[in-house]
């Protein structure tokens, strides 16, 4: 397959700048929302028909560059003891706290065969363009299993950490190991890139991502490695910790719209690839509003020097109230620079 | 007065590294709980004997440099038309959105007499130690107004701030003049410095910070000016706006715990003082284990240099888990160095 998306993370693209929306399957879609109205989540992400449906819906519209597999961070955790729904605005875990962290357990890559058989569906009926795998990161699990789903400031998650240091980071050996086989093996069916979302590690500082996280997502990589494909890593608000993710050693570094590309370039290096940094609320505008603020990230990304290493995305997944028509105006304009 | 705090404020400090907590009058406080229990919100932050009595429980309790007013950072907001509450977890506005916003007048200072009561009555009863005042910054009040509440990514305010420029400028000319006076009164009614809490600011990019905020932050600063008072800023997280917050010319910089104080040392320069650095997390901790990271924060700041002008701080307000004996024996630790 030859890939605009894949030559973008390889470095090396000469073609079109390749267009992903995190999220881009999802609830700002009719076609999602009619399958939504009748399946439940956990149906959703379960069973291997829905799946591939909902991955392709946002292909079929777009041309988007790579279909994103539809899943969750965390769809993971129910097979390593912290089953979770979702219930109105966000996941809930059902039961929740340091004690149900204290006793997950390895996951079992085989316990995760149907998002395998979603894979294999999707890829056999999505020949022209690749599909990219993820997970959640160790740190941003393991807040979701102490607080019980989303959280303002992750206090009781960092309580546990700065207390008992030697618990959190025998948590963490079993997330990252679990996380990284599992991305080896989503690999080995059929991704061709997987993208680790470490969505709230940004609430911590930079002595603390090396004390108590780094080592940990140097191992994940190192496991997600046996799968041969590439490895994305998304964090946000990120700015302050971009040198310590740099050394975790993603091949691509997905950064929000805080940053500018040309100090996160500067800050990796050249030998990584770069994506995201348009603001998801740009999505939720008429195109004639969005326009200027998708120039200006193709402005920055010329400004940084990195056209061949670029893939244009949100620096957060799109939202409910998100545009169709905008995501499809700013994917043929994406194209057409 | 002599006082530790202001000559930090004002960079020439030469006694202890002065010490005071966001949020130091609040809810993990027991005697703060007991008139919580019996007052409701609005008759605590309106009540000027309330307001006296809570400012000054944290002042006996311990070696705090300096007392900052108990009040909200939206209190001014029900006299421009956009009047709230707090109800559960957090403020809500009783009627919220674009139309609320478009609809808001200047506040007349006159209106916020019963603060000026307050602030009479605490600094009558405080003589050896600084009062602090403080508001909510226009974009951080605009956001508010906006989503009705505290948001996860302020989609609504960006959407009308990227979609209605000229609106969004009205909306904030308005802001910016109103708590700019409102700031200079405080002054001239005891407050010794005065903080301006941009907390939701961080979630804007430098080049919009600039376009949208940066003349407004600087209107409200030069009104404020004329209470002759110094001007501390807070935004979190700001590693990314620090080079536009010092075009603001506050005196203080308030940062969060995710940047490090020689780093923003640099960003700032000489001519300001910094306040903040300490994980609002850590305070949840019993103080042998805090220890460490209240001598990482003060190891931070020799490092920096900036001795003569640092106060110790939280990055973000302590909450409801924090320990008041943590809190205690912060405040003598960070005396005793």
């Amino acid at each position: 397959m030859t890939s605009t998306f894949l030559d973008a993370v390889n470095r090396k693209n000469k073609n079109h700048i390749p267009v992903l929306f995190m999220r881009q399957a999802g609830r700002y879609l009719p076609e999602y929302m009619k399958l939504k109205d009748v399946h439940s989540f956990r149906t959703r992400t379960h069973t291997p028909e829905l799946m591939t449906e909902i991955t392709l819906q946002p292909m079929r519209r777009y041309k988007m560059d790579a279909a994103i597999m539809f899943s969750d961070i965390l769809t993971c955790l129910e097979y390593m003891g912290a089953a979770f729904d979702f219930t109105g605005e966000g996941p809930k875990l059902a039961t929740a706290g340091v004690s149900t962290l204290k006793e997950i357990h390895k996951l079992d890559v085989k316990d995760m065969s149907f998002v395998y058989e979603g894979i294999k569906k999707i890829t056999a009926e999505l020949t022209d363009r690749p599909l990219v795998g993820f997970v959640g990161a160790p740190f941003t699990l393991c807040s979701y299993i102490i607080e019980g789903g989303t959280s303002k400031e992750f206090l009781k998650t960092k309580n546990f950490m700065y207390s008992s240091p030697k618990d959190f980071h025998k948590a963490m050996e079993i997330l990252a190991e679990s996380v990284g086989n599992y991305l080896a093996e989503q690999m080995r069916t059929g991704v061709e890139a997987v993208q680790v979302f470490d969505s709230w590690v940004g609430f911590l500082n930079e002595d603390d991502y090396r004390t108590y996280l780094l080592p940990h997502m140097k191992n994940l990589v190192s496991l997600a490695r046996k799968g041969g494909k590439p490895i994305i890593l998304y964090s946000q608000p990120a700015s302050h910790l971009l040198p310590a993710l740099k050394e975790v050693g993603a091949d691509v570094y997905s950064i929000d719209w805080r940053m500018k590309l040309a100090d996160a370039a500067k800050v990796l290096g050249d030998n990584v690839a770069i994506q995201g940094n348009l603001d998801p609320a740009v999505t939720t505008l008429e195109w004639s509003e969005a326009r200027p603020f998708v120039d200006r990230v193709l402005e920055d990304a010329k400004k940084a020097g990195i056209r061949d290493r670029y893939i244009f995305n949100v620096g957060h997944g799109v939202n409910p109230t998100t545009k169709p028509e905008t995501v499809g105006s700013i994917v043929e304009y994406v194209h057409s620079k």
